[in-house]
């Protein structure tokens, strides 16, 4: 399937005749649907859709697809996004001390799992520069202190403009971003060490050790205002026993973060997450 | 959700259109689809999907869906099964010695986990009549010998028939069907104590211990005249360890077992498993 | 394995020669050790220890055991617990108005998963006395009130005297005990429906669902007067998505209450559990 | 835990007094016991252990123990091997095209989860030389003809003997190495790309897309003459649906692969892995 391919994400309240009126509109334009979930949220009374089709023989051209179906999503009062398979998202990748997240981004995108460019690392500490010497990516530190926090989110803020980044991901990025700057730039993936919402904020591992948890887990959420309050896009879990301390929870907990953040990352570049209130549908 | 729907499950050759006109079927008869969920499989280029919709309001009596849907098919050459939310399909559950299953069956029916009657316990052992008894069951005892094999095969059959069965469940029934009974019967569920294609055939467990595996596995599947070889509905797996013996295996996999039979049971009974070569769909 | 066996769990400060000197009175008294697992928690410099061995040929009578250990034991500042595998703890199972954990234990008790009697049931309610007719047991319904509450307990703890139970099992018991209670009778295994230290408290399934967590859990764990705060035994998970809604986290969650209270419950019926602090020791 | 150990896997037919033996050795001679894991298999009446103790203040020169154990050895028939926790193997990976599983164990190497040295890397393709630069490892290429086998193979035995390595990691290899070779080094790690003992052989990923499995897996063991049946060290499993072509298993595989060999490796280089007929028990 190496056709290029139109995407819809598509949210409305629910009524007779959504799915028709979509797939008539891709239909009548020649398209080809290859991919098509629907789900109804009924506790809220919401459609929400993906739809995918070739591009190929489709009668109208890219740029005339978002204004021609704004024409039927209009009287439906839907909210939609449409993006297409061969677009290639620019990711800024924002780390602290730990390099594991980083390596597996990088080498994911350099194997092609994941289909973006990685033109921006952003860091508070300097550790790292030499992996991005090793990939040619360029890096840069900005330390982040109370007082100048302010000041330096505005660097970051021109960064992701001078880089033209789509997407921001904080791959182990220990410092929480102000609520003023998610407003400006709200496309974060986060990945936070434990189960959201068992162990919330700092020290998740120090702190399920010592619950004594016998499963520890990773969580890759989209950053809001709220620390580790944004919606899930994906978790997943790892047995521990009585013979893992602290430090194992942490080596364990890595294998989890890695994975974990480049899931919800490839599923955000593929466009199969709709957020719609603080929940989640993931389009698998 | 808790009026009736109608689903449809449909296979046919990919082309362009076939969301819009199998949409349009539902909402040019005020139906409203509350699930729906296509899949293309390239490799056979091959369209299957699962449709549901509400049926309050829709302007087709239930007798008149299929005739009028077979006039979309047909110029499509699809294969369809329609089937309603509001049914209550007849469960035979065919056993052995082993009750695990038959009980967790019988439970979860009680518990409405299972929408479906279950008139009839069929059983080459004597063992179990009591739980026939206790949940009200009929309960025939068909001793199976090589030499009376097709004789008393012909006594089950005439049994689903005069019990009206919808499906059959092989819950640990440890006998082999000839493949003329399930020509004759081919709606037939059986749950096979590894993790298949491992340890096909006899004594899994035993033969798991054997090779020392580290995760051991249960598998449901539709029965096929190939033993242990039909389509797979469901599958799950439990870690073990060099601490457990085959019986240790043996009591981790009977949890394996009712939980994975019931979940293909219940799929089956959502007409939620669509079946293509020797392969599944599992619309979720 | 049908022999009969002694189990020790110990735990004492960490020091010299603790292995030898337990292992040097089993031998010298004829004893063949089978299992032995010793852990050194080196955050609290503390060795906690399983070890097993045949009776068959042990020098010391039984009784005698217990006196002749604390010898050893004494001088080292350990506690421990002697048990005997042949042994048949008495349950009491308290329950409200489900019935699923109820059923499984009493299946696996008749199954001789677990190696226990259960002559007693208790319910706040009179809605499952059907189950514990159909199976021979006691069945005790004891309302529960704020202004009842004291009296109440103290009828349920002289049931407890009366029946001899070993061990209390609230197998979705719906009620919260007193620390008074507890201080009273101190083994209490409960099941909570989450993964703690995730969504303590009330309505978990609720709560999971508004939060979009894509994994659920269970967690069984002994009941201090800190509710849901006890040292936990046992936990597990299971994927869920988009399309589940409270209603079936709540089905797919029974499955995960049933298993995750059952492996708890055999665990601490063989004297697999060695509780410190707030914290366990899982002998495997 | 920084202090240095010593590890005794001691493998003899059970009796009494095995655990008093082996432990009054280490007492007598000074050593703290920090962990200990006794194991019996009943099937072949086997006594399986892991001791570990303390080297600070044990009064017995590292040269010496093996000596001194061996007089206590002996009589019991035992087989054993002792190691150093401070020791640090020497791991020679072998690789064909892919990479994902050479950087992961690179990776974990300077992130100091393995804790061994890297020096050499051996390939039938040029492919991954460039990986091999980036991280300064040797790296030798060898390329395999059936013609070409026996010489090649001797070559590579030499690579072997001249950088003193002590266990090979075949990390995505996709040659056979002959029993002769294996005979020769005997120590080596593979990973093979399913769920072993389904799919041994060619094409896993592609075998498990025609039998439609819903779960895919991954499997470390050691390398025997008889292809993918040596003695398995560590299994892990994924889910997968029917919308995931063999492209995708490959994909979702190579996250398996990478943790499971890495696990492996890992439980290798600490001595936790015993290896009896062909099966092993892992001391976790």
């Amino acid at each position: 399937m190496s056709a290029s391919t139109a995407q819809l994400l598509i949210s409305c309240p629910d009524q007779q005749g959504l799915v028709a009126k979509i797939s008539n509109f891709i239909y009548a334009n020649g398209g080809n649907i290859i991919h098509a979930d629907h789900h109804t949220d009924f506790a809220v009374d919401r459609f929400l859709t993906r739809i995918e089709w070739q591009l190929d023989g489709f009668k109208l051209p890219r740029e005339l697809i978002g204004p021609a179906f704004q024409a039927i999503a209009e009287p439906l009062e839907a909210t939609w996004e449409l993006s297409f398979s061969d677009a290639v998202p620019r990711i800024a990748i924002w780390v602290s001390r730990q390099d594991h997240c980083l390596y597996d981004l990088i080498l994911r995108q350099r194997a092609k799992e994941l289909q973006a460019e990685i033109p921006l690392i952003i860091s508070n500490h300097e550790k790292l520069d030499a992996i991005s010497t090793q990939f040619n990516i360029d890096y840069h530190h900005i330390p982040i202190a109370a007082a100048t926090k302010e000041e330096q989110e505005a660097k970051q803020l021109d960064l992701l403009q001078q880089y033209q980044i789509d997407v921001v991901v904080l791959a182990k990025y220990m410092q929480i971003l102000s609520a003023d700057f998610i407003a400006k730039f709200p496309q974060i993936i986060n990945i936070h060490h434990s189960f959201l919402p068992a162990f919330a904020g700092a020290n998740p591992y120090q702190r399920a050790y010592e619950r004594g948890v016998k499963i520890i887990g990773a969580t890759a959420h989209y950053a809001t205002a709220d620390l580790d309050q944004g919606p899930i896009i994906e978790q997943d879990v790892v047995r521990v026993s009585h013979r893992d301390e602290t430090k194992d929870l942490i080596r364990k907990g890595k294998d989890l973060e890695r994975v974990v953040l480049a899931r919800a990352v490839r599923l955000h570049l593929q466009n199969r997450v709709l957020v719609y209130g603080n929940r989640t549908v993931v389009f698998g």
